[in-house]
């Protein structure tokens, strides 16, 4: 199936409705202009269209192949890595000073959206990089990045994250890995499972980011330090040494994502593994973190990607596919589209979408306004407001995308179940992002506790402030469908801060614990509707300029009014449910399950 | 992963929810008494879960295969079919006078949850014989079904239908499947699509029911006639003839289901394969809608039974895997069953599937009731009810079939999207439920169409009558559980009757049909809660009994709570979801999407 990059979408949102422009007034992100930001947009669909999307269903059908001498990526594979490292695609975020472009989050958010959409696969490699780099930027000594980032950035080196063992998934502080010192290194011994392009023939290296126990280590989370293993050693001039004692001892037969290797990592087997501390002994779990809040945000851009790739598939078999009458029109001479139950599942799809980006560039903006920003006061609220948005990037969007790649099987009928459609192939790959980069328990404990409970429900009652400041440009609209978002954003919102009062008056962690996920999603359906509605806002003021498309404008206007009729009623129910149903949750006995 | 049959919960919602003792009065009904129930869903647990179960996965990795000389199944699956036939499993629902035990639809469709939970693809070839044994039973000549009856209640041969063409799925009016009068038989010929168990080699024979055209056929739905049309020809003393001229041309390469193949059948490639008509010419249609509402109901149940199987894995995983300290355990040395959001999980699991499971009996329940009581008028009432449980036992339990076991996939962790852990097997095939025998959407319209508005909403006003009586009965209650579930049953019914006067108010079928699938999942919902609401009223009446288990039963109550907590409130938002978003979902032309 083909892909096409909704480029004009994505660049509406970023200009229109989150503001680029306002990110690109700070210092550093001056180039980050409109006309570049489509220009970059453009050049990534290409790129994405032309290079990854035709390796999406072959990759998922080789996927990647293990024997002793290491992984072999699927037929076409090597040659698109390196026509993406090529091209610089993935140095678009990255420090000028190590080779990178300096472009906002949100900027290089939205270009990730293609890789994603064009071949979530594929897409990963590039992701689990990037995180990488920023734990290294942020945390490593300038030895370390001057011999590891350059090359990273430059992608001809890649990068892994080793956290999970057999015995440690969510809980870290089970972490058996043990690292001795030696010299001036380290050596690292244990097993690392789920590590995804852990081994691979793309790149030259692979440069591991490891977790592991110090011989002193204190017990629990508070012990694990953070360690640089490459695969090749590095010499002094930079050139690969030696083979160092880590190896890929198997990969994962996956429900999707077949082409990404997920590997099971032997560190150490023949004495250890060389390794080298990054920043001090003991705060490998804060420098984890690093890693984990933008490859978070990342996996929520998968979300929606692979949910629009689900989406533009579905509306060309509903524009191709004619079966019977239709209601909308009218003979047997057009597609099923014209039936009103496949409008009912695409324009779910289609608004899911718009609004889940909208959401997603929002918080990278955010993020990028806390980096940039010269008023320390505005860095730290835009601080918080990346942090609280990135739990309902991550977990609403992957929990979202699922359904929505079920609804683009559904509308394929019969067909949606044959594997060579490819349309089942979008949910099998969607249906991990819930569970990786912390599953949405843990994305919804992350909202309720850190995120709200914390600060006292600081950052959230910031954000409602600013939805209600929405809600009354709203109300001044005398547009229909404007008016109609107004319906259900305001009980929306009152009924999001019934539950926010809820939580913060819960003293046992117990009850909010137990339907956290219900108030994740929740306000995760909130946000998309704040986004909509802005997007309405946009659309409508778009309108007035000389020559607007006035059609594609007033889609933009529907999609919100369709979002907010759809969508929005749930956030209502959903207050009832986490307030309502948190004893009942966890009333039985083990026993009686 | 081993399968435990449900017994007691199963029995306990036959006999003490849905009343077997009611059907029992019925002549013809008599030995479907509760010892009688018990002794064979025990039977059938044995069976199941020795059998049946242990073959589930083994299938799903070898799946069917395909040669010239025919389709083979997985490994296994001849012996266990073999011993299927052997103990009679197939026989139960089907008269007497075939062969087979009488009993009635509530019992057999409690026996068949069974078969789907331990083994969807197996189930699905009994499932499929059964609409061919009740077509013929009820439409074809003494002839025929001295014929093939005997051997199809038995087992021994098998049945299909035949309806799919290329160009014909939803719209059986294109069928270009054609069939020429010779003789006394017709000659068949014409291409079939989706086939389950058009081919394999379980039986000794198998019985194809083929929708075809005759020549002088008049356009559309019309002119389709029903072909009885034999693997093997059968000779005047019973015995096998000739290869008749149908045979598989290839089978389907799908998402799940693999073990079961579905097959591209080809008629007629050396002259016509040999067809005997089915009662009177043109009225294929009408009589295979007899196969359909059986089979309707019948995937409902898979809808379910695959989720109780889910749901089984995910709570022995729960309780065996350890993964940090637990707010309900308080230590690290119990499992992840005492994490709340875990318990959410496996709540909503297993309240979902005992309101499905109720659902479905009840359904059957007023099918035997109408067939089998002496008052006409209860009979009609029954009927109705019956036809307007079925698209909800089918479209409501099939999507949230779906829904449950990606639920049990996330329980999982990372370990649910390794296809060898299981949990991901029974996502892939439960989705194909909620698309086969008609997708949610033609659910949705017969609904709305053939079961509300025809009758003017009489059918679902009786409903709604029962409903209510239970409200009644809820509210005299004073216990704490009860009020609980009256208080979330109580508007939830308000916000259907609502929808109810708004559909039949409707004149253009447009916006009805735009939010028809919303309509019939929020009446799923809401009929689930009336089930659950009645457990509840039966658990407290059992506990007054003497040696009452009261820990079993208060989990009953509790779990009637949960759901009326959790999944009542979509039901008030469905409301609103119905009767606003109409408009917005047929609001752009098909270029703006």
């Amino acid at each position: 199936m083909s892909y096409n990059a909704p480029v004009r979408d994505i660049a509406f949102m970023l200009n229109n409705v989150v503001g680029l422009s306002n990110v690109a007034k700070l210092e550093g992100f001056e180039e980050a202009t409109e006309e570049m930001s489509v220009a970059i947009l453009e050049e990534s669909a290409r790129f994405t269209s032309e290079v990854l999307a035709p390796l999406n269903a072959s990759g998922d059908a080789e996927g990647a192949t293990w024997s002793e001498e290491g992984v072999k990526t699927a037929a076409g594979w090597v040659e698109a890595y390196a026509q993406f490292v090529e091209n610089g695609w993935g140095a678009l975020s990255f420090p000028v000073a190590y080779g990178g472009q300096g472009l906002p989050m949100c900027l290089s958010s939205a270009v990730q959206e293609m890789w994603h959409s064009s071949n979530m696969s594929f897409g990963l490699c590039p992701l689990l990089t990037q995180g990488a780099v920023d734990a290294l930027a942020h945390h490593a000594s300038d030895e370390l990045k001057d011999t590891y980032l350059p090359k990273m950035v430059e992608g001809t080196w890649t990068g892994t994250m080793n956290l999970t063992e057999p015995q440690a998934g969510t809980d870290l502080a089970a972490i058996r890995s043990k690292a001795e010192p030696e010299g001036d290194h380290y050596l690292i011994t244990g097993q690392k499972i789920y590590i995804t392009y852990g081994d691979h023939d793309m790149s030259e290296n692979i440069v591991h980011l490891v977790l592991a126990k110090l011989p002193d280590a204190p017990e629990g989370v508070k012990g694990i330090s953070l360690f640089v293993v490459p695969k090749f050693l590095v010499n002094d001039d930079g050139s690969l040494g030696d083979r160092n004692d880590v190896r890929c001892v198997s990969i994962e037969h996956k429900l999707g994502i077949h082409a990404s290797p997920t590997c099971v990592m032997s560190y150490g087997d023949n004495g250890g593994a060389i390794g080298y501390l990054v920043g001090k002994p003991h705060h490998g779990l804060m420098y984890m973190f690093t890693m984990m809040n933008q490859a978070r945000h990342a996996v929520g851009v998968q979300g929606y990607g692979i949910a629009e790739r689900s989406y533009q598939q579905a509306l060309a078999y509903a524009n191709d596919r004619k079966q019977g009458p239709t209601l909308l029109g009218g003979n047997d001479s057009e597609g099923i589209i014209n039936h009103p139950d496949v409008r009912r599942m695409l324009m779910t799809m289609r608004s899911s979408i718009e609004a889940m980006r909208g959401l997603a560039l929002e918080c990278a903006a955010a993020f990028d306004v806390a980096a940039k920003h010269p008023d320390e006061s505005v860095r730290e609220a835009s601080q918080r407001r990346g942090e609280l948005l990135t739990p309902l990037v991550k977990g609403w969007s992957t929990e979202l995308g699922v359904e929505l790649c079920s609804l683009g099987v559904q509308i394929h009928g019969g067909m949606g179940f044959i594997e060579e459609t490819g349309a089942a192939q979008h949910l099998r790959d969607a249906r991990i992002a819930p569970i990786y980069e912390g599953t949405t328990a843990i994305q919804a404990n992350d909202l309720i506790g850190r995120k709200t409970a914390r600060d006292g429900g600081k950052g959230l009652g910031e954000l409602m402030a600013d939805m209600k400041q929405v809600l009354n440009e709203l109300k001044a609209s005398d547009d229909v469908n404007v008016k109609a978002v107004a319906a259900r954003f305001e009980p929306a919102i009152a009924a999001a801060e019934s539950a926010n009062e809820w939580l913060l008056g819960q003293n046992d962690p117990t009850q909010p614990s137990a339907t956290s996920v219900e108030f994740l999603m929740m306000h995760g359906r909130l946000a998309g509707g704040w986004i909509m509605a802005r997007t309405a806002l946009a659309a409508i003021k778009a309108k007035q300029e000389p020559d607007a498309d006035e059609a594609y404008l007033d889609a933009k206007t529907l999609l919100a009014r369709y979002y907010a009729e759809r969508m929005l009623p749930l956030v209502e129910s959903g207050k009832t449910i986490v307030v309502d149903s948190a004893d009942s949750t966890v009333g039985l006995d083990i026993a009686q399950l």
